[in-house]
């Protein structure tokens, strides 16, 4: 079986399917987060790999807003992956001897603190990715050194120079396992969906009391526009499931709204 | 009195700020947008002007993390730019004549069509601004164009090609204007606040249960992370006000919540 991600290897989403596979699967490597997910529309694959929301960054807009756009895409289950940075070389270099230091800058930022404590005098130097950061200094004769996924000294024959060099543990990235079937798990917790609401978010309210009435409890929100009008969106919510009261919810959601598409249980 | 923006000039952020300010400011450019904040926070400037939500893209993280960071900074108005893409090239050339076409990765995309109909044989060159486009044009003699702001064409002496390129006339962005001290306006439609609830996101039903028991209406919600645990956020809401209840909602919000800041009324 086939499973997409976003590539290259030694990337957050290539470690994510490596946890997810334990090498069961092919893992097929894509450039961006859409042509993973497209590639699972047009079934060149048969599952995808996707970083759906960080804990400092957010909701990843690209997967979710590709999601959207493609509907017969369900979501089979998720995968919490702690982000973790290391600060790695070419060679066993000590921290006085590096004189530049690549990565992403979400991994720099990730680690300003790190950085201004042991390489003050360092040239940082943003770049495309962590992989790529990666990528250059495997290639590199220079004292140079990169910040990224522990999964690239493997890749790209680097050796570690300094391992868990975030500046706190608070960054987790959730991703989802896309399919075209459903979950076959016997126990599923969770359920994901989205829905717009007619005339204004106001009527969001009356959606989340349907799910109070049930005993549902919302784990997540989120809002994306509809790409139609500024300040129509589409929201997307993670509930917990359990004693089937979710089918109930979802019929009377269903009277009151444009547009209901349950991503999936798991 | 200065005003902060985005810049360089030729910015949909500059071209906002323009129709805000009507040359009675002076007008102050920025690298990036938590620069612009920033220097409102040291009180370099007395107003910013940034880009908070467009209506494809959804909310501008950036200018809404900054914000949540700066406990002093107020909402003083809101302004809604309808964005509209021009091809503009360095000579008067025709469609045929252009070999390349410059943008930032975005504005292409939003003119796809236009591109794919007019300008199939001509390459397509993602830059990091539709400003830099411009630049990059404007220093060229080669027979290429670029997709941007009708405000460059004056800013980088460029000649229009095509106006109003766009392919579809959904896309608009809200600007803030935000200051250290309140509006001054007499009439005051809405409110934009911060919160977060305790424990679970489920409470935020009981949040808008209170908008709704005093007859305010939401107009938007948007949810950001909380940088702490992975499912905890901060929400982002703007009401309709009017007759004066909310001040009452907002009382028994603050007795169910952690956090409830008013970011203004306007």
């Amino acid at each position: 079986m086939k499973i997409g991600y976003l590539g290259p290897k030694g990337t957050f989403s290539y470690e994510a399917c490596r946890e997810y596979c334990k090498d069961k699967q092919e893992m097929i490597e894509y450039k961006t987060i859409p042509e993973t997910i497209l590639a699972l529309e047009n079934m060149e694959i048969e599952e995808a790999i996707v970083p759906i929301e960080n804990s400092l960054q957010g909701c990843v807009t690209d997967a979710l807003d590709t999601l959207i756009q493609n509907e017969d895409i369900k979501v089979k289950d998720e995968l919490i992956l702690e982000i973790k940075q290391n600060l790695m070389a070419n060679s066993n270099l000590s921290l006085k001897e590096i004189e530049e230091v690549y990565s992403h800058p979400q991994a720099l930022a990730q680690c300003k603190n790190y950085l201004e404590t042991n390489l003050p005098k360092a040239k940082i130097i943003p770049v495309e990715s962590t992989a790529f950061a990666a990528k250059k200094v495997s290639e590199s004769s220079k004292n140079i050194a990169c910040i990224g996924n522990i999964a690239c000294l493997e890749e790209y024959n680097l050796k570690l120079i300094q391992k868990n060099i975030q500046d706190n543990n608070f960054n987790k990235t959730k991703f989802w396992i896309l399919s075209k079937s459903e979950s076959k798990k016997t126990t599923k917790n969770k359920m994901s969906m989205l829905f717009s609401v007619k005339d204004k978010p106001g009527a969001l309210y009356k959606v989340l009391e349907i799910f109070n009435k049930y005993n549902l409890n919302l784990t997540k929100i989120e809002s994306r526009p509809a790409k139609t009008v500024l300040g129509e969106y589409i929201f997307l919510i993670d509930v917990l499931i359990g004693a089937s009261q979710e089918e109930l919810a979802i019929e009377e959601i269903k009277e009151k709204n444009i547009f209901v598409r349950i991503l999936g249980k798991y």
